[in-house]
């Protein structure tokens, strides 16, 4: 740095001055591509780092949910995705742009919901912003979370012959949207209703996993089942099978296909917001996985729904009989209509 | 993890899982309090992790700028606030909530302005979310930037008898957005609006003064000068003397003061979104810097603006012939009005 630097443009100053720290590119284990980046940590640890933004209107509506719900699930929306890499949240950024016809006692609320959860996982509040808006709330959240280097279960480790598991039930999510839509109420709804404002993430599996090096590949299901499933072929560069019939449906479905005018099987492959794991194991892995899982609470099923295939063109969901299901949609659109 | 886990809450199962990562709190350098939260990273580095929120008809009017300009400059407030911790920007993640209403071209412009700074400085895209929005671009930036631990500068490190210095020139953002704001328009006025929409971040003497141990603390003018040497004074538990009469102002101010209608020297004190710095330096650091600063090219002015005062009640702003200023307001409102 004794030279002059006259004549040096910007960035060659900056690699210049920028010795002592990683390189642009160094240091960045994963970037986009997954659910969280990878960031190389201190004593082996990686940072896995993600975003999520929530537009009011478009992912949720005020008359919908109360602001307390919305805020919460604005955090574990980006938790789940910690918890696809097999990592843990610790810490939490918040931007907000908060809308002048929005009252003190509903941004608390709101704020209060994000608070829960964060404390719920003990995470910290590390930085943010909050800004004026001109009607509505948008709201942007990145949480950074950690695990072992070797512990962070990636989207693309998925390999021929593994086999395919997803946690919990899948459709409630959809089915609450539905009814929300719909403006359908009642008991038999509420559930559902529930499930789609106030999901859980699967914290405890997704860093068991992690930690014990028990998946070859996981991502969460934001998008849906088979959206989801080919974000980890496109990765893997694999095919996969899903079998249809094995897919764990949210309880009391049944009931009430016929006045919410879905097919439920069709519904449980492709509802979104569901945060349910999705995850593929080698044969070694489920071997150990069932070895230790009986001693284990995870407090939700685990069910195994299909198996990775070589040729990364052969994409199949079968329905009864082994039949071809063709899909209209692969999952699940954030626009929920003007 | 072979004991069962009944009984365990969640938190205590994670904590349980979590032995090999850092505990909550654990490579949490800095939190919230400062331009960027500071993170451990590997082999001596500290990562800086900094958010900003960008709110259409909140912070830039459509008919203002080019969207590849308003693209430019969400990115650059990103950076500054990474140079204001004398580092280097090295990722980002986008979060993007983009209206029906926006055209293809408009959305190319936008990212091709954030791309462009990108590509400047040799930032990576880590990650991010993009979704539909009802009628207005929200958007908000994560960057993650880095310095070797050391040369982090922080805001609570201004010490009783440091000076204060400010690189560039102040007043030049404010009169420019008050020209927008008052459609007026012309040569004499462009300098200013050009200074408003397209901010240059000063990557160049942050980082060096990072690397130098060169600044006792460190902050970007965003919201004004004096808005910000309070966040220092806070942080540092300090008080200060600005000498008004020296401040920098933007050249060509005085030819347009009596148009715009205002008092420079308040402009100049007040004026947010310059992105300039503001960085206090003990005796032995200032004399560091002066050996070498004449051999290196900043791409700025560096100017003395005031000093640190022991009596963190003591927050002075000092105008001709040594009289207090009183200030109406300490800095810059984002609320640009309906």
């Amino acid at each position: 740095m004794n030279d002059t630097n006259s004549g040096m443009n910007e960035f060659d100053f900056i690699r210049d001055i920028a010795r002592n720290v990683p390189r642009s590119g160094e240091g960045l284990i994963q970037g986009i591509d997954d659910d969280a980046a990878v960031i190389e940590g201190p004593r082996g640890i990686s940072w896995l780092v993600t975003t999520d933004a929530l537009a009011e209107g478009v992912h949720f509506r005020r008359e919908w949910a109360g602001w307390e719900d919305i805020g919460r699930k604005a955090l574990v929306a980006n938790i789940s995705d910690i918890t696809a890499m097999g990592g843990i949240p610790w810490f939490y950024f918040l931007s907000l742009s908060v809308p002048h016809n929005m009252s003190e006692a509903d941004l608390s609320g709101f704020i209060k919901g994000i608070k829960d959860v964060a404390s719920q996982y003990d995470m910290i509040l590390a930085g943010g912003d909050t800004t004026a808006s001109t009607e509505k709330l948008f709201l942007s959240i990145t949480v950074v979370g950690s695990a072992a280097q070797d512990a962070v279960v990636y989207r693309k480790g998925a390999r021929d012959g593994d086999k395919i598991f997803v946690t919990g039930s899948l459709g409630g999510s959809a089915a609450g949207l539905i009814c929300l839509n719909k403006d359908i109420k009642g008991e038999k709804y509420s559930p559902f209703i529930m499930r789609h404002i106030k999901p859980q993430p699967r914290v405890r599996i997704g860093a068991w996993l992690g930690e014990h090096k028990c998946a070859s590949s996981m991502i969460d299901i934001s998008d849906g089942l088979v959206a989801d499933v080919n974000h980890i072929a496109d990765r893997s560069g694999v095919g996969y099978i899903i079998d249809a019939e094995k897919i764990p449906v949210a309880s009391g479905l049944e009931a009430i296909d016929n006045i919410i005018d879905v097919d439920i099987k069709e519904l449980a492959l492709t509802s979104g917001e569901e945060y349910e794991l999705l995850f593929t194991m080698s044969r070694e892995q489920e071997e150990y996985f069932y070895s230790q899982s009986a001693k284990l609470d995870f407090g939700c099923q685990i069910t195994e729904v299909g198996k990775i295939v070589k040729d990364d063109a052969k994409r199949q969901v079968l329905g009864a009989g082994g039949k071809n299901i063709v899909m209209k949609t692969t999952g699940f659109s954030h626009d929920i209509g003007s």
